[in-house]
């Protein structure tokens, strides 16, 4: 059992800052993620690209903006949970909190804080018969462990950036990269695309297009499919150790929505006029998955939010403390890993 | 009379920020502020100071976070009013508004947001006779432009930081700097009473402490002044053209606590249920000028509430137009220079 002071599900940069701000009033956090590592959509879906509209960046990659996050809260040493979803919550007699995740990691908190974004990202399917049979056991939708990966045979298919990327990265790695795609025309960054067509070229990339693949075969573990082109019809069967669809993650808010919060256009409904706690006392909603009138989906917004989230946080853990706000400029911040970083002090120094 | 669709009266890093969000809604902004300068407190009393709570920046100076905010909104070309003090206001039998300065300059704007921070930052006076006889006719308690002292005498008073930095910038541009503070020590950044120390054994710094002066001498415009040591009583006259008391600033709501708003605990009460508004409909307060339930008064809070403030603006302004955010990361920023900042465009290619 994980216990911690603020349980955050959703390791997105709105999830990431609250465990600064946490950390300031000294309350530890740990984060679950269905992603394999923390930053959300900015880490998954769009690392490269630049965002316009953080305060005081007039440009950052969304990548960057999740590593600084990461900086910043190092000091105050959050607990992960990645790969895994936040299934089911139950609450103690005490009004604390027990949340399950899909694989059975189980977590014990006085508060929740759902950092959910539009929900945890499910990967798109390919419609496949005995498709279930085999996931886990040759087939993988999201790439945790490049390292899996070594000198196996591995089948990619998809066009875009994720297709693209991985089938780059695997070239060096694998012992054979395959990539099938139902078009000829790959949709990505130009450096990508230009990437892929040279290790083609090169013989360290196998393309198949435009193809699919209509069939899976192997006992217990997938061990070959047959791929069949979309123009001539012809037929192939690729012998392999994986196969990797990558057709794009889609949001799905998932179990949390029958956790019994108040949900509206598929958000969780809270007070903005305190503290972003939803219908449930001691959950609290932030950053893109919660709704309230006049709510922006921005991620300044949910920086915000977790700030005052933890305010009323603190106040919920200790209802008899008066917590009285220090400035970081004044304070500056003490981490739980001991460390210390604050404004150089003045001095008082005569001159003669 | 210059017009602008929201007047935000502060340029603190809230007021800046609010640039940005409006003019990605396409609505233009001129700014007010006290101080000679944008960027609020941040730059006048502690640019040298790091912040650590700003979301994404692990560190990050005061002054620099100014300086990267008017990067941030540069090509949404905001107009200045700098160095006057917003005075009274007008609402117009239109609804809109007009804001006039100490000095007269008169502002019209549908929209007037108030990010006055802790209020109009107001210099401490020394307690002279004739004092206000001679402000303006050298005394001043404010540097706004240092190239005024070239070739000067000029006579400094105080122990801190401003006194001690200001003391080093005029002695390679004034004339005489002579600097006088009640003690023999002085508080502030270690270089800089190094530094003082340093050009007063060079003679660039004529040092005179522990002293006050206690006499302003001269018909129209000040002349000289006497300056008396506190422990001998020793007194000395000293020529000058002139005199800076830099005795620190200290924030006072001032005028705009007259303008009817509702006013709490030195605060300006808004409605933080939906945009931030006054109860005067179409006056907005963000940033640390407001207060609300749960109200902290930190930077990363006002850019939210300037976020929120905009939208609401631009339905006041526009009230039959639907606005659709677009994500900066989608969309990009136009400028209003004519500039456009946008990701890279993923390109759709055959790869053979």
């Amino acid at each position: 059992m994980i216990k911690t002071d603020i349980l955050i599900i959703g390791a997105g940069p709105t999830g990431l800052f609250a465990v600064f701000e946490a950390g300031l009033l000294k309350l530890k956090c740990h984060l679950i993620d269905a992603l394999p590592q923390p930053g959300g959509q900015c880490s998954e879906i769009y690392p490269k690209k630049p965002i316009y509209d953080i305060p005081g960046f007039p440009e950052v990659l969304a990548g960057d903006l999740v590593d600084n996050l990461m900086e910043q809260i190092k000091s105050f040493q959050p607990g992960f949970t990645l790969g895994e979803r936040a299934d089911t919550i139950e609450k103690l007699e005490d009004g604390t909190f027990i949340v399950t995740t899909n694989k059975e990691t189980k977590h014990h908190a006085p508060i929740v804080a759902i950092a959910g974004g539009l929900g945890s990202f499910e990967p798109r399917k390919p419609q496949l018969e005995n498709l279930t049979k085999f996931e886990d056991n040759g087939i993988a939708y999201i790439i945790k462990d490049p390292e899996v990966y070594r000198d196996k045979k591995v089948l990619l298919a998809g066009g875009g950036d994720s297709a693209l990327d991985w089938a780059i990265f695997l070239a060096n790695i694998a012992k054979e990269v395959t990539l099938v795609h139902r078009r000829n025309e790959f949709r990505g960054a130009l450096d990508s695309v230009e990437k892929v067509q040279e290790l083609k070229n090169a013989g360290k990339i196998n393309l198949i297009t435009p193809a699919e693949v209509i069939e899976l075969r192997g006992d217990v573990k997938l061990s070959s499919v047959v791929i069949q082109k979309t123009d001539t019809k012809e037929q192939i069967e690729l012998e392999l150790d994986y196969f990797i669809p990558l057709f794009g993650l889609s949001p799905k808010l998932g179990p949390i929505g029958d956790w019994g919060l108040e949900i509206e256009k598929n958000a969780i409904k809270v007070d903005n006029t305190l503290d972003y706690q939803t219908n449930i006392p001691g959950i609290y909603a932030i950053g893109d998955v919660n709704t309230y009138p006049g709510k922006l989906k921005l991620i300044l917004c949910g920086f915000h939010e977790a700030t005052l989230m933890c305010q009323s946080a603190y106040q919920r853990i200790f209802p008899d403390k008066k917590y009285v706000m220090k400035y970081t400029t004044v304070g500056g911040v003490q981490g739980f890993d001991g460390s210390k970083k604050e404004a150089p002090k003045a001095v008082v120094k005569a001159i003669n």
